[in-house]
């Protein structure tokens, strides 16, 4: 079959905040091939991931992420790869390119999964699909009170795991001890992570300063004390950091950069938007990586249960790697966008579905009040008119 | 002074080829502010970079880069340091943000110039502004006939460095080997350099296997073999590559990822193109990085005088890192965004400008033929419109 058609929903709230969550906007795709339709979302910013997918070429290796995909055959995982490598190199200089491709890239391989009636983590090489314990994602509460609150009300619906992130934390050493003392009261014996969201803009001693706290608190990770590249600072604070591991890589959008972030950052966890890094077999190649280096594999998903079948594929066959980020309390959006969510078992456990492709439905319909009319004109011509 | 407007221009010849030529388009960004004004340019996708000025929020750190610009104060050095801080972080999950913001901080550095009348590398710390030695930067010759000419050609202008790089090396070793010789025969004994332009796209031993050739054509460097995060593979060549330095950095959209490629790909050249690595402050640190570990600064401009100007600076106090990317045959947009082109010496040298800010003036009538309107709208209203 061919892409005969790829289609962007930009899909938003009706009034977008400063908050720190990203389910408050969305940009899911729609590729058509040979009858079948796959269904992708991208972790980005969607007018800039909208203009990467159609803008004018600037010259060979700067091209508009369509040119490399619109027309393609599309029959077998080789030639999802082949399209990835065209996008690779006619995008080269696309800087968006990358988060762009990510949504197409997933639904490729839905429909193909579609197409031959398996699951995408069989395409991807899997013969067996290991459950995982799903973490609540939460942000931090304003006051450690907040915190407690919010805690107690995600372990009551039997996560037995929670991260906190955001929000207040890492800006002052006493209220971090507060947050920390709160969240681990809230939720009791189950396994608390942290998400620091590159609070500390570089600042070593402010992240090394509250290793002490976060071990007390008992905590598994901390995630993303440094920007995404701070390789040598990562190292030096995961010597420190005892039985705290380091978490990182949700900003990589090649596989490489999360590869060189276990390699030469000292990390315990790489966590992996499939939704930026290039889709799910960029997301696989980490996770054959991380699984070598005995590093454990993690998904970074706050959005949909789109993104979160999505994101379950590349290391649905990991059995060690058991944690899984769930998108606790998305917006009204996020949780439009999959029309059943991926359930939770009476175990607390998760899984990728056992169904052809992503096996999860988009209702356009229930997008519907939520999506945003885009268009792009250059020197008069539409470029691209929101479907 | 206040930052009281940013200007984004997009001019591009009227057909745009699929040659390797970065200078069939441009994104050129004027600043105003306190009377004054400073010019800057993208080396970026422009359509793309003027969504990420503008795009709607998406949450916290996924703002569109004008929020974080604009209204801001700018009397310093430590003001545009501040701006660069917050569009890093207000912009964090915008990807192509580093490429938007890396002409806009040029021209807050032009314009700060202007304001104290001192040229930018005075700003950037240096108290000297040593000459470079500026080498043509060619395409290969479809043959070897056309590269012989070409390299010919441009040593008779008095260039006493050539760079070939692009069309069909990489591609085949025995045609590799007559066009090296041709570039060798075309330049006598001037100074060559090859840029492969990741056309082996990660396959290790097609590089290695260049390098015999490379020095028996007695070629300075062979640049981006691999894709920007391949360090390993960098580094694994640079362990063979005897005479021949292994080069690369160009496609750095942070200071880390330049200092990354030093600290663990072995290279013995960064590149650095000041309009994608965030601008001139990043560039200087990598410069400074650099020095201290021996590596040689060289930009990477393919473009205008504005951006050779610009590339210029972060490097001008570095006595010996005396090469310096000349664009040799831009196309005639090109050659038309600044009104006076920066002198060769009878030396063969070139230097920043001793002149206030950027020291280049950008003729808008000149541009005119070549500017094409952009319109954004979502839902109806118009986020865009070309100035």
């Amino acid at each position: 079959m061919q892409v005969d058609a790829i289609d962007l929903f930009y899909a938003a709230m009706p009034n977008v905040t400063l908050a720190a969550d990203g389910s408050q906007d969305a940009l899911i795709v729609r590729v058509s091939a040979g009858g079948y339709v796959g269904w992708g979302e991208c972790e980005a910013s969607p007018l800039v991931s909208i203009a990467a997918f159609i803008t004018p070429r600037s010259h060979g290796v700067c091209q508009p992420v369509a040119i490399s995909v619109i027309g393609e055959q599309l029959d077998s995982p080789a030639d999802i790869h082949r399209i990835s490598a065209a996008v690779r190199r006619n995008s080269m200089d696309v800087l968006q390119a990358a988060h762009t491709f990510s949504g197409i890239e997933m639904a490729l391989w839905d429909v193909l999964g579609h197409a031959r009636g398996e699951p995408v983590w069989k395409l991807l090489g899997y013969d067996k699909n290991y459950p995982k314990t799903p973490y609540a994602s939460l942000l931090f509460g304003d006051t450690p009170e907040e915190t407690l609150t919010r805690g107690q009300e995600w372990t009551a619906k039997g996560f037995q795991a929670v991260k906190f992130g955001w929000g207040p934390f890492g800006r002052d050493l006493a209220s971090d001890a507060d947050q920390l003392h709160a969240a681990r009261e809230a939720i009791g014996d189950a396994r608390l992570m942290v998400d620091a969201g590159q609070v500390w803009e570089g600042n070593f001693e402010a992240a090394a300063s509250r290793l002490p706290l976060l071990a007390d608190a008992g905590v598994t990770w901390l995630e993303e004390p440094f920007e995404a590249d701070a390789y040598e600072q990562y190292a030096a604070l995961a010597k420190l950091s005892g039985t705290v591991g380091i978490a990182g890589g949700e900003a990589s959008h090649t596989s490489g950069m999360a590869t060189n972030l276990i390699r030469y950052g000292g990390i315990r966890f790489v966590q992996i938007d499939s939704g930026r890094v290039g889709g799910l077999a960029p997301s696989k190649l980490v996770a054959d990586f991380a699984n070598s280096a005995g590093v454990t594999y993690v998904n970074h998903t706050f959005t949909s249960h789109l993104a979160l079948s999505a994101s379950l594929q590349p290391f649905a066959g990991l059995r060690d790697s058991v944690l899984c980020e769930y998108p606790a309390s998305p917006s009204s959006l996020g949780a439009a966008i999959a029309t059943a969510p991926l359930a939770i078992t009476e175990n607390g456990e998760i899984s990728a579905p056992d169904a052809p492709g992503l096996g999860v439905c988009v209702d356009l319909e229930a997008l519907d009040p939520y999506l945003q009319t885009v268009d792009i004109l250059v020197n008069g011509k539409q470029l691209f008119q929101s479907p």
